[in-house]
């Protein structure tokens, strides 16, 4: 019988074992540090405490709870099986929710709006077209590119950035670190999407956000290690930036003493913008373990070397 | 050569004369109050004094300048010429932006989570599909029905509500006054998109906001006498109600002492969701013009015994 062991450091994964179990009844779910996890074939995890995963012996897959995986890869002892996450098609859909609730809240100026109620003053201003501001999307993934194409169908002007050139319809794209600097000088409102690896770790930092137009806003819903908190901090302050919605932090649950939380023009959200279901989370590792086992190719695997 | 004149009490009109002279450089446009303005053929309004249209014995058409015509029809002196309003697809979808980010607002629950901020807590809530969210648009005209299709191509469950039977695809529709209360019941958010007219003024007072079900929201976009201020506020006091949006207003700006500005769980917007740009009103102005001219049938014209 086949044997799976959920392992988390900080994350209570027991609510996914009837999800895995109903997608595949016919697997043996453990939990991490009972005896009989210690010969599990695969472990499902969500920040593993360094070298939990090393210590089985009989691994054949490691399996992340989450799109991003840089919470499993930053363990060095990792061993060399297959890495798989999960994709899920309603993921991209939750994020591009509220990525669209973001980009117009800054786009139909609901801040300043919000901002005047709380001092009693009823000021309309201009409507622009959405055609006049232009929305750039860092990472062009399953996620950033389905969060592009859908702000380019509401008539924003969509700009993206990855690794490699892409062909989008209706969006404008630029590849790579030469590619960056002409991409930010024509982004109002920029989106991060990008996953977290060794080239975009502190990729939000007083470089890049000093290459946006002044009073651009930025809507981070990557990973917190992408941003440098100080940076940020002062283009809020000197109103270099004029806006920012941010979803993920270096240090999650953001502590009560963070600057961050009553930072200018700063809507702080606790790591909501996207989470997959139970469910899905459930079907995609019942997938893959049958697939393992019989010798199928697996979905949605992690090329280790490029860290996404 | 025909004339034009500009009328309000209000606002002032003049920066739509260059907008009507670009689409029509043939017609001579005054300015109401002067003297060779007596003698026009048609009156471009927006809230116009009482009287000030039957003043003028060559009038033979009256233009709104937006979608709403009830600011010009409460005028009981007005002349039985015909009465046209502006339907700009723009319109639509500025409203839709509008109506999209407030759903979002609700759904994704920013409300709670910016109150958190306030009070530095990072706590992350269950997040729900679209579909398991209810949105009942009243007023499936122009407005209504495009952003009842927006919504619904996001996914939510979109239900409509207008004085006939509706065909709308993937949208249940409701009709006259005894489809109001299986409308309301079913509705978790309740958009108002209607026009105001006889039938439709105060409705949402006490008796429509208690048939929504315990903890719904609001987004009010139609016009400010459709809403009865106390029933509101004590649905919002009581969490009958547990958020509204509302850009309309009975006594428009809203004076600083207004309870609203600091009613619980209430964003008060300052009558922005959707506003035509000047150069659509001029064009569709200065279409209908020519075709009263030319003895061709007017567009978006007004049934003026059905009050829209
Ligand atoms: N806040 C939340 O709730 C939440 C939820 C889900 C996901 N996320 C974040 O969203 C990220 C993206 O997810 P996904 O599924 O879309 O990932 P993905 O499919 O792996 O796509 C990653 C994208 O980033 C680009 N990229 C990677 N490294 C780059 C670099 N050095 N320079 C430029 N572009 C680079 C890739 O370019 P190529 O296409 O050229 O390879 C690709 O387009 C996740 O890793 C996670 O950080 C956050
Ligand atoms: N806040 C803003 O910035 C803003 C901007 C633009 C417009 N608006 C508001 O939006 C309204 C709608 O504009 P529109 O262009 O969509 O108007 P429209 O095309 O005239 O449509 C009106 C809709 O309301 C329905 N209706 C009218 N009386 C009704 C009643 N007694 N019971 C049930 N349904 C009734 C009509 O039903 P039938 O289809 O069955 O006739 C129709 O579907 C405007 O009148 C204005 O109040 C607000």
């Amino acid at each position: 019988m086949t044997k799976l062991v959920l392992i988390s450091r900080d994350y209570d994964m027991s609510h996914l074992v009837p999800s895995i179990l109903r997608a595949a009844p016919e697997l043996d779910v453990a939990v991490h540090g009972s005896r009989d996890a210690a010969d599990a074939d695969v472990a499902v995890c969500w920040n593993p405490p360094e070298g939990a995963v090393a210590a089985l012996p009989k691994l054949r897959l490691v399996h992340s709870i989450a799109a991003g995986v840089d919470n499993i890869l930053c363990d060095p002892s990792l061993p060399r099986v297959p890495l798989c996450r999960v994709v899920d098609p309603q993921h991209a859909r939750g994020m591009s929710e509220f990525v669209t609730w973001g980009v117009l809240h800054f786009h139909r100026q609901i801040d300043r709006v919000m901002e005047n109620q709380r001092n009693g003053v009823w000021l309309r201003y201009d409507q622009q077209a959405p055609s006049t501001c232009s929305v750039g999307v860092m990472g062009l993934g399953e996620i950033g590119s389905r969060v592009a194409g859908d702000l380019h169908r509401l008539g924003f002007a969509v700009r993206g950035w990855a690794r490699r050139a892409k062909d989008l319809a209706g969006i404008e794209t630029f590849a790579g670190a030469q590619g960056l600097e002409p991409f930010l000088r024509g982004t109002d409102i920029l989106v991060c999407l990008l996953p977290l690896t060794d080239e975009t770790r502190a990729i939000l930092g007083a470089r890049t956000l000093a290459m946006l137009p002044r009073g651009a806003k930025l809507i981070h819903v990557g990973r917190g290690e992408h941003l440098v908190p100080c940076a940020l901090l002062s283009a809020l302050k000197e109103e270099r930036l004029t806006g920012a919605i941010v979803d993920v932090f270096p240090n999650e649950p953001l502590p009560a003493s963070d600057p961050f939380w009553s930072a200018p023009n700063m809507i702080v959200t606790p790591h909501m913008a996207s989470v997959a279901s139970s469910d899905t989370i459930g079907m995609q590792v019942a997938q893959n373990v049958r697939r393992l086992v019989n010798g199928e190719p697996l979905l949605n695997v992690i090329d280790v070397a490029r860290g996404y």
